[in-house]
């Protein structure tokens, strides 16, 4: 049995016109003979709707109820799409999160998939050609319905994928696939025909929003091969994959940047053992992302500590940090709100070295200055004054020939 | 465990204020220390705006697609109102359809409840203070979303009471209770403080629209205690139970109407064996429902034959009977559009005569000409043109005294 999962998301589900187009995508791998499992999101818009009516209800409505109430938007697409394709003939039907089923824990609001049962699933496509599968919803042990977060219904098609043992899981959206970087901060940007889940990974934890992060996650646990593609043409996109030797031939696969960030020094701390762990024990209670961290060397027992974290969250961060100034001990706490990460990854720079080097002088050449520096095996990141974004982007993604797909030289 | 079982229509939970006023009721026995099991509907238009929805979507939407479609409006108004009621503290959830589960038949859009299980409901009410169970829904065998049809809320309240053995099942609404007639047709109108099952469904099926006929026929096949009442204030209303002795000696205990009649009359039928089920075969079989059935006596081996349907139905009826006109062998079909049905109602009739005769009479005597006449154990109906449907009723009820509550004499 040849299954093909297709997930479309809200705007592609928006009305019936949008539905009409989203059919002759679902027809395609239909009439070449596969099963198809097509997973839908809510009709754009209809999460808000309800969530704003769960506001409007409670001031501070109850997880679980507020799970069976989104989850509504999912089983009203699907069941108006299952109608659409039944009409044509096609023997379907809608399947809900408890029906598969889609077995999560019971956080709910951003519950975690546990288990999707195969055999039912499998049974399922026996009787049926087309499934259409409620994205982003699941159930709990004792049945109620859960939500896995926002973009939670890539990861439902991932799973499912996972669980049939598709031959691939198409993620179509409103752009042509992955590229190269931003193709509206660099119009040399040019979309990858393929890219590890390592690298994806990476893009999408710099915010690149073509793929939710669990997904790739999921994707990459269980081997999932997802493709990534518009809704628009019928032109390949990208496909998300295993590292393989062509990846690792490339030096550099993609330049991402995060502009949402914000950087913190603490003057003067104290530099005695355990002062790490005074500052940011009390930001990961809160739930802060601290990300890029340096601390210079120490001078009469004095350090400076400087980090960042999101820019939503500076108020916050100043606001815990000043309260614990006499515990910690430092003299000022400064912040800056004009920054922004810029990072190159790359599978290929786990056997190269050289690669940072290449970027900071690139850099360099154009009196770009780098404020912090982190590095990991596939990544090199760079915080830098938030006006040179662009230009570090359009510098990085031609200092690595990116236009080209560059190789090893 | 003292259980309340409490059902709202669709108008009382339609907005935030009406699911606030609902919310009193139900914190009435809660606080008395009952559990309290709430049914809801969908919010009033919800039902109506998904249904259109499938019609744009499908000249002939699928109907189990139907059934998950129409079903996500008692799951919002279900889950708003648990959010609600969490709110003050009151420990309880929302229930689905197929998490209590109501089980039922895989006839969407018109499912009956084959078993609600009853341990699982039990051990909610164990954990929990109220549970908000969504109200017209169940799941079959599969565990694919079904409907009971119209009204089908009431079925589940009734059905839920007679599971968990509750004490009473309220089911409010936007009248007081049940009436001796009709009171937008005649003032004297009293409120029933108790009726027979059986009486209550002859009222149901006679177009009396406070309670849905199967709610009724499960009430009394499982013997739960049914108290229609308002909404809108606390009075008590009508207790629908058991006959008992109190009830039997009351005579008639209503007066129904139903002007959506027509009558027909088949002129010169051929009186011979067989030729009923030629008539009336085919007419079941388009699910047309017969009622009065009038077959004069016969005179040079020739008959009339007369009865009634609904009157949506003549137009198919006659197309019908005239496609037969040679084989059943008729010589003229003539129908008359303005009749109605008037019936006295009481399970008192059971063991007193002269209540048939003491109707015509006071017919009779205002010279309201009655065109048939059918009678039950427990029920007298005329039908009579329909200009006379007002007369009529005034003319029964005071001929039976019901605006005193009228007893034996």
């Amino acid at each position: 049995m040849n299954i093909v999962v297709q997930k479309f998301g809200g705007t592609s589900v928006r009305n019936l016109e949008c539905q009409r187009q989203v059919m002759q995508k679902v027809l395609r791998p239909y009439r070449e003979g596969n099963k198809v499992i097509v997973v839908l999101s809510a009709m754009a818009g209809e999460t808000n709707r309800l969530l704003s009516l769960a506001k409007e209800w409670s001031d501070n409505p109850d997880p679980a109820e507020a799970d069976s109430l989104v989850s509504t938007g999912e089983q009203i697409s699907c069941a108006l799409f299952a109608m659409l394709l039944k009409q044509q003939g096609v023997k379907c039907r809608s399947v809900l999160g408890f029906q598969a089923p889609v077995k999560t824990d019971c956080a709910y609001g951003k519950a975690r998939i546990v288990d999707i049962d195969e055999t039912k699933l499998k049974a399922m496509l026996h009787e049926y050609d087309v499934l259409v599968v409620a994205g982003f919803q699941g159930c709990d042990e004792s049945l109620r319905i859960t939500t896995l977060g926002r973009g939670g219904s890539d990861t439902s098609a991932v799973a499912l994928a996972a669980a049939v043992k598709a031959d691939v899981c198409e993620i179509y959206t409103d752009v042509p696939g992955v590229f190269t970087t931003d193709p509206n901060m660099c119009s040399d940007a040019r979309k990858l025909d393929k890219i590890a889940y390592d690298e994806m990974l990476e893009m999408a934890s710099m915010g690149a929003k073509v793929l939710q992060i669990r997904s790739v996650e999921f994707a990459k646990k269980y081997n999932v091969t997802v493709h990534v593609r518009s809704t628009f043409s019928d032109e390949p996109g990208t496909i998300v994959t295993q590292e393989d030797e062509s990846m690792e031939s490339v030096l550099v696969s993609g330049i991402a940047y995060d502009k949402d960030q914000a950087q913190i020094t603490l003057v003067h701390v104290k530099d005695q053992p355990g002062v790490s762990a005074q500052i940011f024990s009390p930001l990961a209670d809160q739930k802060i992302l601290v990300d890029m961290i340096i601390q210079n060397p120490s001078k009469d027992g004095l350090t400076d500590m400087t980090f960042t974290v999101p820019r939503a969250d500076v108020d916050q961060t100043i606001k815990i940090l000043e309260k614990l100034k006499y515990e910690i001990g430092y003299e000022e706490l400064t912040h800056n709100l004009n920054v922004s990460k810029v990072s190159i990854i790359g599978v290929g720079m786990r056997n190269h070295s050289g690669v940072a080097s290449r970027a900071f002088r690139a850099l360099a050449d154009e009196n770009v200055n780098i404020l912090m520096i982190s590095t990991s095996e596939i990544k090199v990141t760079c915080l830098i004054d938030d006006k040179y974004t662009e230009l570090a982007v359009r510098t990085l993604h031609k200092a690595f020939s990116l236009e080209e797909g560059n190789h090893t030289e």
